[in-house]
Order: C-alpha cells, then structure tokens, then sequence
C-alpha cells in the first residue's frame, strides 16, 4: 500500500475511536493505564533487545554521545516510564468537568463541559519514553493518538507500542486508540501534517528545526514551543543574597532545559555591588559569560563581549548573557523584543516594580523572587505535562491533562424557541 | 512602497501596540468606546457617500440583490453600528480576571490570569458593519486588529475605520492600535497570512470558499467556522406539540443564518404520527423537503428524493433534508458523520436518551427539547460575538470577549530556587 493510504488510514481509524475513548469511565481508564504499566515491566526483555538494534545503528552512523544517551533505555529507565503510566492513572481525570454553568433568561440551562480535542498527533525527535508518557496522557484525557518518533528510535518506540497496545486489545478498545506511524520515509510527516479532516491537533517535541518545519507544513493547528530564552532581572532596591541564589539556580542547576536562565539583567544602581561575587560565582561553576561593556568592566578579564545575537540565543549550556540596564523599563523592553515569551523573573523588593513587571511581560509565566526553574507540569502541581506551549492560543504555559481538552456546551431547554 | 513591505510594517504596528492596549484601564477603554459610537454617528455623512460609491459600482458589476443588500448602509444601520459599540462598552472586560490561583508545595503562589491575546487579524466579506463591531470586540478585550473586509466594500469600511481612528488619535493611543489593509489588491491577504511573527490569531468571516483559502494560506493560528449543518432528532418518546414548534422554529424563523435547522431525524415509530402535521406546516411556509423513501411514502407528493448530498448541504435557505431513522445510536451516527459539528438538537421525553445524546454528539452545543437558534452570543449571555467556532482549540460555539484573550501564569515568591 502507498504511504500517503496507509497514514489516512491510520489517522481515519484514530478518528473513529474518539466517540469511544471520550466516554469511557474514569476508573476503566485508570484500570488499563496500570495494566499498561504492568505490560510495559514484563515486556522490558523485547524493549531493551529493540533498543540495542537502535543504539548499534546509532553507533554505526556516528550520532553524538549525548543523543545515544537520549536514545539509551535500562531497567530504570523502563522502571521510570511504567511509573509514570501510574501517576497519570492517579491524576484526575479533566472529562466531563463543568467549568461553568448557568441559565439564561430564555430559561435555558447551559453547561460548558470538558471534553477530549479528539485526535492528537505528536511528532517527536529520538527520546523512546516520549512513546509511553505520550499515550499515557492523551489515553486519560479520552483523546486518540497518532505517533511520530524519531527514525533513529523506531525498534524501541514499536517495541514499547506493542507492549501498551497489547492492553488496548486485551480490553477491546478500539484499534485505532493508538497509533504509530512505523516508516523511517521522512515524507510520512509531510502527509500526516495535510490531515486535516482527521486530525483535531499537532504537537511538535523536540528543536527549533522539527518545530518550524511542522508549523511551515501543517494545515492542522499546532501548539508548540520554539526555545525558551528565559531572563531574570535583578532589580535596584533588592535583597542581593537571594538574587546571587535564584540567578545561580536558574543558570547552573539544569543548563540543558528549556526554563534555565539565558540572559540576565542587571540594573545599573546595583552591579557594581551585585555583579563581582555573582561572576565569580558562576565562574567557579564553570559557566561562560558573555557580557555588556560595563559587564566587562565590572567583571574584568574573562568576560567576552556579548554580541546582539547572543541575547537571542537559547544556549542550553553553562553559557550565560549579561547585560546591565538603565531602569526597569529598558528591563522589560529588553526582554519582551529578545526572549521567547517563556519564562522571566523579576528579583525586588519593591512591589510596585514587581507588579509593573507581571503586568507588563509578555510571557507565559512570570515571577517574583523566584528562579525560571520552576515553569514545569509537576512544579505547577498538574502532575505531569506534555510540554510547554509558548503560544496564546488553547494552551500557554506547562501543559497537562486539561490543556489536552476542547469543551462543549450542553444546553437543556423544555420547548424554547426563537422568537 | 510595495504591498508585501506596506503589510508588514501595519502588522509590526500592531504588534508594537499591544503593550499599551493590554494595560488600559476598563473605565477608559469604555470612555473612548463611547467616543467611537459618537463619532460614528457624527460622521454619517461622510460613510453614506463612501457607502453610495461602493453600491454604485456593485450594481455597474452586477451584484446580486441579497449582496448589494448587504452592502448597503442607511441611518439606521449606522445607528445600529454606534449601539453595537455601546453595548461592548457596557460589558464585562475580560482583561486581567484570574480564572484560578493556588499555591504550591514549594510555597509558590501561582494566578493563572486572563491577558489579551495580542494582534488579531479579521478576514471578513462586504458588510461594513463588521468593521466597526469587531474594533468594538478586539479593543474592549485589549487587542490590536488588522482588519481586511471584502473589496466591493472598500470605501465603506475606510470611512468607518476613519471615523474609529481618529478617536484612538484624538486619545493619543498607540497607531497601530487599529489597522486597515485599503486595498483591492487580493494578494494582501496572502501577504497577511505569512506574517506569524507579528499576527496571533485570524479569524475568518464569510463563506467556506474564504475560510478554506485562508486555513490552506495560513501560518497563523485560524479559528473558524466552515459552516452549520444543524440537526434536530425527534426521538420516539416526545411531546409531538413540542417537536413540532421547536423544528418549526429552527428552519423557518430564520433560515439564512448558521443555527438554523438543516436536516431533521425522525424516530421510526413516530414518523406515522409526526410527520404529517409537521411537512404541511413546513409546506405552508414555503419550505422544500428532501426526504428519504419512507419520508416521501409518508408525506405522499410533494417530497423530493433526498440524495447522500442533501444530507451534507448547508443550504441556508428554506430547503429541509428529513430521514426516518431506526434508533437513537442511529440518530447519532448520522450526526456525528453528516453534520458541521455546530449545534444539535433532540427532542424527548426519556431523560436517558437525552443524556445519551448530549454526551456522544461531537458538536459545539448539544441541547435537549431547544431550537438550535440558540446558539449565538447575545443568547448565551456573552452579550457581543465575533463569530461562532466549530474548532475544538482555544474557542468552541459562541465566541465573545472572553474567548478574544489568552492567560498568562503570574507567579509570587520569596527566593525559591529548585533543588
């Protein structure tokens, strides 16, 4: 069968699923999630053999350290992914929920209830977990799912599919539940993104690169999250001690995710105080600083001039941005034209300047006195998330099991009609 | 200056302006709503001759009657356009209501905030009222809009937009607070709809040869409504009186706009008893019936054969699609598969059926013993919309302020850093 059939029929079976899974109860749910988990432990001799094919084709074709990292699964690592098959079982479930209701005065009575968006597909780079934490969250919020991994991933990602998908047959769910897309062909994701008609959302995992291409080439509406250049502004009147710690954890404690500080703004009254202990702090932590001119200078040597650029690049890496600032203002101008309305933090001790800073940054979250390092699911208290959008639309911000719901209004009358 | 440049200079306005427009105050933004309403009420003048020309050249290019119609402003019409923007000044204002706070074990305090979504760009055909009820809508909820209307409208709509704007000048309110694309040139809208570094959402307006351009142009987030294939389902076990007023109502009050009835589902064991009185009531209105066989057996001459096709047209007129059908479950599934997903009603007696119903049809508004011309704004108690969405992200049914914001998280600490 051609690929672009064989995807529609994928995505037309996904589709037909949805009025199953969107009224299924909580407790059958949350049944088969823990027996997925089960499945996942007792299959974990077929996904670890799998897995060594793909790490042996990695080492083949040269991959980096890091992404064969990435790529590598253990008996932790498996231990890890079945866990969280659990916690998702013991969220609650957002189906159903009234988010609001009340009666108008033609007496109708109005709900507007959670429901499931309908098909989700998640187009993500060579990390296996993705695969079960995946279906783990679109499985509980009632949506159906077409998969999409990394090609360097597909033995581990269709040898950890099997072993959940066996538990959706067992249960005699519908085929089209989940889904996985088992081609390495790099045009499967060039039909997918033309579905339309079947697919209700995208959500696109990994770099810059895979992320732009989705959005140029999807007719489908996309939520995504393209870098997260996060700032924290040290602001004149403040509490130096707890500036010096919420920066260093910001920057150090993770480089690597999306919510570490890049860039760090230093209002003028304060850096000759705050800024020699702080970069030498940072310097005993190995992390490069590339700064203003009146960075340089308070810093003295090793400190390297921080071009335009380097205020817009998300570095992921003990690489830190610099810059000192006239006023809150060239603050919060500063951040709204070079970060990527992600994560930024005001540190203060005055609440009108904290307040005009919530007010006035344009980002997904926004704190005071506090590190970026915090924009996560978990930390938000929604348990689990399949990412952070930072878009506006349906969903800013971590995104957990209620940003993966649409709603509906259900509307009881007795014989009203339009006059 | 070429199209392509002139274009993106107005969306990098726009975008330039939100900031302003976010943090108005409601007391002032409603001030200057009522401005605009008297200043388009002192501007008549200049808007009916502008409008004259456009009416003019219509009938020199043979518009239809319904078109030239819809084209065309008087006194009143005008009147009404002021009274719209009245009204939005009189409403809720979205902007800054937290939809929920807690706090978190780390001792954050998190408030999920409403906030503008930014630029919006409206799409819409010749109805210059338009113009001057969405500036009403996008600027009450803080927003910057880039408005394109329908060409044969040009004149029209520059002229209201001028009588707006010299409101926001007169308040010394950023330029490109509101914005207008004052050309005939069709590629402006091609133009447009790649500018998704400064535009965050459009909005369609129109027929479904338009929305479907625009969702096959667009990088940008669309939110739409392709159309209204409205159901009612007449279950076996009914108030006939009720039935036939509510399915009455639904396809003769008003059968031009997106909630009327466009197919109606009867039960096999009522059909004898209902659809008889139901199609003469439906004949001495005028209204043409497609049926299925047992439809046309029933209701004898008259009935035209129902094709497969019937049964998906949107006909926006006084033409009614009925079948028998044998079951409730089969009630649904020709809902879920024939219909727009808009808005949907049954009509019964048994409570079970009924939550049956509401809980498997896919629609936006699902109502039980209601005409489907309820779905709308000002009857749901939005007070205004600016469309209705068969979309299942960001905004589904009736679209008023509230679904014109986004929300940002507003995080308080006291030096929290992650461990």
């Amino acid at each position: 069968m051609d690929l672009k059939k064989e995807i529609t029929q994928i995505a037309k079976k996904a589709k037909a699923a949805c009025g199953i899974l969107a009224n299924l109860e909580t407790s059958e749910k949350n049944r088969i999630l823990e027996e997925m988990a089960r499945n996942l432990e007792s299959k974990k001799e077929q996904i670890l053999k799998a897995n060594k094919k793909d790490i042996a084709a990695g080492r083949r074709a040269k991959l980096s350290s890091a992404f064969i990292d990435r790529l590598t699964l253990n008996d932790q690592r498996i231990d890890d992914m079945a866990a969280c098959l659990l916690d998702v079982a013991k969220l609650a479930d957002p189906v159903g929920k009234e988010i609001k209701s009340w009666q108008v005065p033609s007496g109708l009575k109005i709900h507007k209830l959670r429901v499931p968006i309908g098909v989700i597909a998640i187009i993500y780079e060579s990390r296996p977990n993705v695969t079960s934490d995946c279906i783990g969250l679109t499985f509980k919020s009632g949506n159906s799912v077409i998969l999409r991994g990394g090609s360097e991933a597909l033995n581990s990602n269709i040898a950890i599919f099997e072993a959940i998908n066996e538990v959706i047959k067992k249960n005699n769910l519908p085929e089209g539940a989940i889904n996985i897309i088992a081609t390495k062909e790099r045009r499967a994701v060039d039909v997918l993104l033309k579905l339309n008609d079947y697919i209700d959302l995208v959500i696109p995992r990994g770099g810059e690169g895979l992320i732009k291409k989705v959005v140029s080439l999807s007719r489908i509406p996309v939520i995504k999250h393209y870098k997260g250049i996060c700032h924290i502004y040290v602001d004149d009147y403040v509490d130096l001690n707890m500036a010096e710690k919420i920066c260093f954890n910001a920057k150090v404690q993770r480089p690597g995710v999306c919510n570490a500080m890049e860039s760090m703004l230093v209002h003028r009254d304060v850096a000759a105080r705050f800024l020699p202990g702080m970069l030498k702090k940072f310097k005993a932590a190995q992390v490069e600083i590339r700064g203003c001119p009146l960075t340089q200078r308070i810093g003295k040597k090793g400190i390297i001039k921080a071009k335009d650029s380097d205020y817009r690049t998300e570095y992921a890496d003990l690489i830190l941005a610099v810059k000192v600032v006239d006023s809150l203002d060239q603050a919060i101008a500063h951040i709204n034209e070079y970060g990527s309305h992600h994560s930024d933090s005001i540190v203060t001790d005055d609440q009108n300047n904290a307040k005009e800073f919530l007010k006035r940054i344009d980002s997904a979250c926004v704190y005071v006195n506090a590190s970026t390092r915090f924009t996560d699911g978990n930390q938000f208290g929604m348990g689990a998330e399949i990412g952070i959008s930072t878009d506006k639309l349906h969903a800013r911000g971590p995104m957990g099991l209620e940003e993966l719901t649409s709603y509906k209004y259900v509307v009881w009358g007795n014989g009203q009609i339009r006059e």
